[in-house]
C-alpha cells in the first residue's frame, strides 16, 4: 500500500483525525488509513463523495468558477475535507466534530504536491 | 430587504468578500448583497448550490453523520462557504481566491445565531 504512510501521518498529526482515503472519481478507494474503532465505512463514504464531487465539478463548469480544488463538509458528527490530486484522484480526510479543520486543510494542501509527483 | 445589512457587514469585513446571499432550499434568493463589479450571477449560483445541498443532505443521511452544518467549495477563481440557518434556509458567502476563508467561516457561524432568532 504505497500511500498508507502518508495517510497515516496526516490522520495522526492533524488533531481529531479519524481516517483518510485516496479515491478515484468512480468511487473506488485506492488506498486508506483508518483509526481503529472509528466505526466508519470508508468504502461507502468514498462512493458517496465521488458522486458528490461529480456534481460539484459540473456546477463549477456551469458557474465558470474554475476547476475544483477543495471541498469541506461539516455535519453534526464529522468533518470531511476533500482535495483534488489530479483529474481522476482525490484525497479525503475525515475528522471528528472537534477535529482541527484548519490544520487538516493545510496538511492536505501540502501533501497533495508530493502525491502528484509520485502519481505522475 | 431586512437582512441586507447583515449580509453587507459580513461581505465588507471578511477580507476578499464578493457577495453573500440568504437562499431557500428551492434555490430562490431571499436576500442578497453583492459588491459592484463582482460579475457574478447570484441567482444562478443560488439555484446550483440549493441543488448541491440537497445532494449533501441526502449523502449525510446515507452516511449517518448527522445534519449538514457547513459546506465550503474552493475552485480556481472563488471560495464559497454555505451554512445552514434552518431546515429551509441557507446563507452563502462568496470570496475571491485570496479571500479569508477562516474569517468567513467564523463570521457565518456567529451571524447564523442572530438570523435564526429573527427568522423564528
Amino acid at each position: 500500500m504505497p500511500f498508507s504512510e502518508t495517510l497515516k501521518s496526516i490522520v495522526e498529526s492533524v488533531g481529531g483525525g479519524l481516517g483518510a482515503v485516496i479515491m478515484a472519481d468512480d468511487g473506488i478507494a485506492i488506498d486508506e488509513y483508518l483509526l481503529d474503532g472509528s466505526g466508519m465505512d470508508l468504502n461507502l463514504m468514498a462512493v458517496e463523495y465521488a458522486s458528490l464531487l461529480k456534481e460539484v465539478k459540473r456546477m463549477a463548469d456551469v458557474l465558470k468558477t474554475g476547476s475544483l480544488e477543495e471541498m469541506a463538509v461539516n455535519t453534526g458528527r464529522s468533518q470531511v475535507i476533500v482535495r483534488t490530486i489530479n483529474d481522476e484522484l482525490f484525497i479525503a480526510l475525515i475528522l471528528g466534530q472537534d477535529g482541527n479543520c484548519g490544520k487538516g486543510r493545510y496538511l492536505l494542501r501540502r501533501e497533495v504536491f508530493g502525491l502528484r509527483e509520485r502519481l505522475s
